[in-house]
C-alpha cells in the first residue's frame, strides 16, 4: 500500500504504529488490530478502510488518475492480474515465512525439513514466474501492476535467507533456468523503482527484526 | 458465481463436476482443480479463470450493463463492501463449517466445544449485521450488491443446522434482538431474490451429502 501511494505520488501521512502497545486511537479506527490502516477523508469525515488488496483497490477506484494503473484494460488479463495476486498472499507469502522460521537445529527441526521449506518456496517462485510475459520485464509487459507491488516486498528482502538460511539456493543450473532468468530480470526492474528506494530502510535496521 | 450469472442473466453453460472423479478436460482448464472455474471467450480463444471473487469481479467488468451492479458507485463504500464480502469468505464461512462439521457425541467432542462453534459462529452473524444499512432490507440498502451474494449460499442453508444441530440456536431474547430483526430482514430478502430459486434444489438432494 506503501509503494501504490508512493507510486501514484497521492498526498498521504505516515504513522507507524507499535504492534506490541497498539494505541486506542489506531484500534479505534481497526478494530481488527491491523497494519496497514488507511484512514480517508469521505464527504461524512475521515473514516477508516483495512485490507492490503481492498486498499489497493481503493487508491485505484479514488485516484484513476494518478501514475501508473494497477490493472491492465482488458476484463480477462486484469481478472488473471487478481487471480496471481491471490497466489502470491495465498501460496507464496506463506510459503516465504514458513522457510524463513523453521529452525534446523532446534526442538523437532531437521536440515532435511529445512530442505523441504526451501524447496517448496523456491518451487512457487518458479510456478509464478511462469506466468510472466515473456518480455516483461514487469509480470504482464513493460509497467508494474497490482501483482508486482503485491510481491515487491517480499521480494526485495532475499536477503535474509542470505543472512539466515544460507542463501535462498537456487540451483546453479536446472531445466529452469529460463525461468530464473525471467525472475532475475523481474527482480531487477522491481528494485529500480524509486517507490521501492523511498520505502525500504538499510538492512541493518531489519536484521534484529528478523533475527527475533 | 452461478447466482450473479442469474442475476445478471448472462448467457451460460452450466457443467457439473465430480469432486472425486475430475475429468482431465477439466484440470486442463485450472490446475488447482477447484469449482467455480470459469471458461471465457476472449480475442484469443476460450480461456479459463477461477477464484469466486476474481470471477465475481470480472463479470461486473465484462458484462457492465448487465442487471445490478455489485458495487456501489463511491469508492469508499466500494471498499467497505469488500472488507465485509472479505469477512465472510475469512470468517463467517469457516466458523459455518466448523459448527456444522463438530461431532459432539465422538471422539473428543462434547457438547460445551459444540456450544462454543456456535456462540462463535452466531457471533459473526451479529459482527456481520450491525454493518448493514438499517433500513436496508440489503447490505448497502435497497439493491443487493457483491457481499450480499457472496454470503446468499451460505444463508440460505441455515437448515442444515435445524437438521443435524438441534437448530441454529439464536437466543429467543437478548440485547441483539434489534441485529437479529435486521438479520431476519436481510435474509428474508435473499431468500425471495429469482436467482436464489434458480440455482438452488430441495433439501432432500442436499441431505444426504451434508449428512456425510
Amino acid at each position: 500500500v506503501w509503494l501504490v501511494l508512493e507510486e501514484k505520488k497521492i498526498p498521504y501521512q505516515y504513522k507507524e504504529v507499535n504492534p506490541y502497545h497498539k494505541e486506542p486511537s489506531f484500534l479505534a479506527l481497526n478494530p481488527r488490530g491491523l497494519v496497514p490502516t488507511l484512514e480517508v477523508s469521505t464527504a461524512d469525515g475521515h473514516k477508516p478502510l483495512y485490507e492490503s488488496t481492498v486498499l489497493l483497490e481503493y487508491l485505484e477506484d479514488a485516484y484513476p488518475n494518478h501514475g501508473p494503473s494497477l490493472y491492465p484494460n482488458n476484463p480477462y488479463d486484469k481478472a488473471k492480474v487478481k487471480i496471481w495476486a491471490d497466489f502470491v498472499t495465498s501460496r507464496i507469502i506463506p510459503a516465504f515465512h514458513r522457510f524463513l522460521q523453521y529452525q534446523p537445529n532446534t526442538g523437532s527441526g531437521t536440515p532435511e525439513g529445512l530442505e523441504k521449506l526451501r524447496q517448496e518456496f523456491l518451487g512457487k517462485l518458479v510456478e509464478f514466474t511462469r506466468e510472466m510475459d515473456p518480455v516483461g520485464p514487469y509480470f504482464t509487459g513493460k509497467e508494474p501492476v497490482l501483482v508486482d507491488f503485491v510481491l515487491a516486498p517480499w521480494a526485495v528482502r532475499l536477503w535474509v535467507f542470505d543472512e539466515f538460511k544460507g542463501g535462498l539456493g537456487k540451483p546453479e543450473k536446472s531445466e529452469d533456468q529460463k525461468v530464473w532468468e525471467r525472475w532475475g530480470k523481474w527482480l531487477e526492474a522491481v528494485k529500480g523503482r524509486d517507490s521501492i528506494k523511498r520505502t525500504t530502510s538499510d538492512a541493518q535496521h531489519y536484521l534484529p527484526i528478523y533475527k527475533r
